[in-house]
């Protein structure tokens, strides 16, 4: 079993995964080469993973065999597993508990070399739609604080293998950087009794200069600190505080928005590597975080970040939490709203 | 001038510098490839870089001539300068200010290809000295609230040039994740009126597992939570929260600490890339974080951070703050402490 152990200057947690290993120097090449002969991601490779949890397969046909669209597996090698009590502990003065928790896969597609800024609005749809029901599935779970969606692109944004697949978590504690968040968004709520995420709607609509797209629901903007050239939010237009409550009609229209988004990068950056983050609320804490005429649900909404991984953060970034980005957000907007002129992409 | 702005979701401020540029993706490569021969940073070149504002040089040498041992200019593209206002201005709900501070560097050897493990006890004392000089001089400007000292070794720890160097940046915000550190170490007071840092210090050397090493004024260690193998700290034993009040007896103990943990994580992992973090208490605030009957000076202890960069964050990592770290601190201590015994080194 994985043990979580807790830092007490920074409170933040680290992952030991069961069985450790001399780490190396992860290889110097743009994306993971591992080739489809030997891919447990393929179809016809069902048996080489653990038996699948939930796929977008025809009606009628069985688990774990080819003709399934969309995926979803346990990692075979996960750091957070659901069997085993959480076992909360101490060791003088620091804390530590057992790696429980999900730790999921879902295979985006069959095809080993489909590329996820290409894919279509169907599949997009349907990964949306995965992405929705594991939430709503794992919060089921008592032990579970949050869940955490999240896709890797490129090896230098931690991808370990290049068949096309984004991550589940659910985890036993709320994340030191969602916390965070949270409580940020709190005390705006406190100040203005209003939504920092609905006012940031709200300005970027007025300003424009930094606004890639926008459809009946979704908002694709370059947020006014960008920690990084291109760094790209998608927002619900309406408040939403759950990821978990996206409503049926809106599946495909985060789909296209998600689609231009990562279109528009990769046409403008050539492939980028990139991380794509869910941020969400955390679930079954919401006693926590509501204070007086403060409910969680009104002053926090959820949203998605894309952070594209172009250098490495230095020391004076990694010490301070201050980042230098050389590429002002107005600007990268322009040339993300010129890229989806070109295309008549959305 | 560039411009700081700040997130309103996460109070994370990023530096735009003056003039932007097209961000490449940074090559693979482990080290910066810059010849000596066009080098400022080298002997004999001081006339390539800005004015010196402080060497460690023979008695009577004058200035921006060769002879020095450490020399600290300002950076030539410096992100943050000294002239100016600060400018603290709005944008709708949107906070900014002008980029005032200071971005200097310490060049650590006239030596293009001298490598800081391998430097020896004295230039190691003189480059600590200059540490402490840069921050005891920059503090005395009112506007400064944060001293940043780091070093980058390494392309993917974020180095751009190959000769030995360190950076020093005066701030005028304090940075969140010092204000984070603060706060959880304001926490620990709270509850048990004792330094979070010193009761680090005395149970790691009961424990004994995860220290590397020791000496009569520091201590160095892989911490209970380490967010990446071999991450190591350096602490001082006695209670100080101020590295600028390093005495001048423990520079050389000091100089011992960072050249004994330097070159083991230089021997065991083949020079891996780095970055070098000091955390010092916050300048010109103590009011706002003392509370009653809690000074800032008694709860918080400065210290160093070593952070190997073996392989990239992922997008789990990034966006919930929580690290996977395939090697336990013990273990990593054991190795450290094995390759310390084999070269008698310290």
């Amino acid at each position: 079993m994985s043990i979580l152990r807790r830092d007490p200057t920074s409170y933040g947690w680290t992952i030991y995964p069961e069985e450790d290993f001399q780490p190396p120097l992860s290889p110097c090449v743009d994306q993971p080469e591992n080739p489809p002969e030997t891919c447990p991601f393929c179809a016809g490779h069902e048996d080489q993973t653990p038996p699948e949890i939930m796929a977008v397969r025809p009606p009628g046909s069985d688990p774990n065999t080819p003709g399934w669209r969309v995926r979803t597996i346990p990692d075979r090698n996960a750091v957070l597993r659901i069997e085993g009590q959480v076992g909360r502990r101490g060791e003088g003065l620091y804390d530590m508990m057992n790696g429980i928790g999900a730790h999921e896969i879902v295979v985006e597609t069959p095809d080993h070399h489909g590329l996820f800024s290409d894919f279509d609005e169907a599949l997009l749809s349907d990964i949306v739609w995965m992405y929705r029901e594991r939430m709503r599935d794992l919060v089921k779970d008592p032990r579970f604080r949050y869940i955490q969606v999240c896709r890797n692109y490129g090896v230098r944004a931690g991808a370990r293998l290049s068949h096309p697949h984004s991550l589940v978590f659910a985890l036993p504690v709320i994340p030191r950087a969602v916390r965070e968040e949270i409580s940020r968004a709190a005390e705006y709520w406190q100040m203005k009794e209003r939504c920092v995420f609905c006012d940031i709607v709200n300005q970027e609509q007025t300003d424009k200069g930094r606004v890639v797209f926008q459809n009946s629901d979704f908002i694709v903007l370059e947020p006014f600190a960008a920690r990084t050239p291109f760094e790209t939010w998608i927002l619900p237009l309406e408040h939403e505080s759950r990821f978990l409550d996206l409503a049926d009609e809106k599946i495909v229209t985060l789909a296209r928005a998600v689609r231009l988004a990562t279109r528009a990068l990769a046409s403008e950056l050539g492939n980028p590597p990139y991380n794509l983050i869910l941020h969400t609320s955390p679930i079954r804490v919401e006693k926590q975080f509501d204070m007086q005429h403060m409910p969680l649900a009104e002053y926090y909404h959820w949203h998605i970040e894309i952070i594209p991984r172009l250098r490495e953060l230095n020391g004076f970034e990694y010490g301070t939490g201050i980042y230098v980005n050389p590429l002002l957000p107005e600007k990268a907007a322009a040339r993300l709203r010129g890229v989806i002129d070109q295309n008549h992409a959305g």
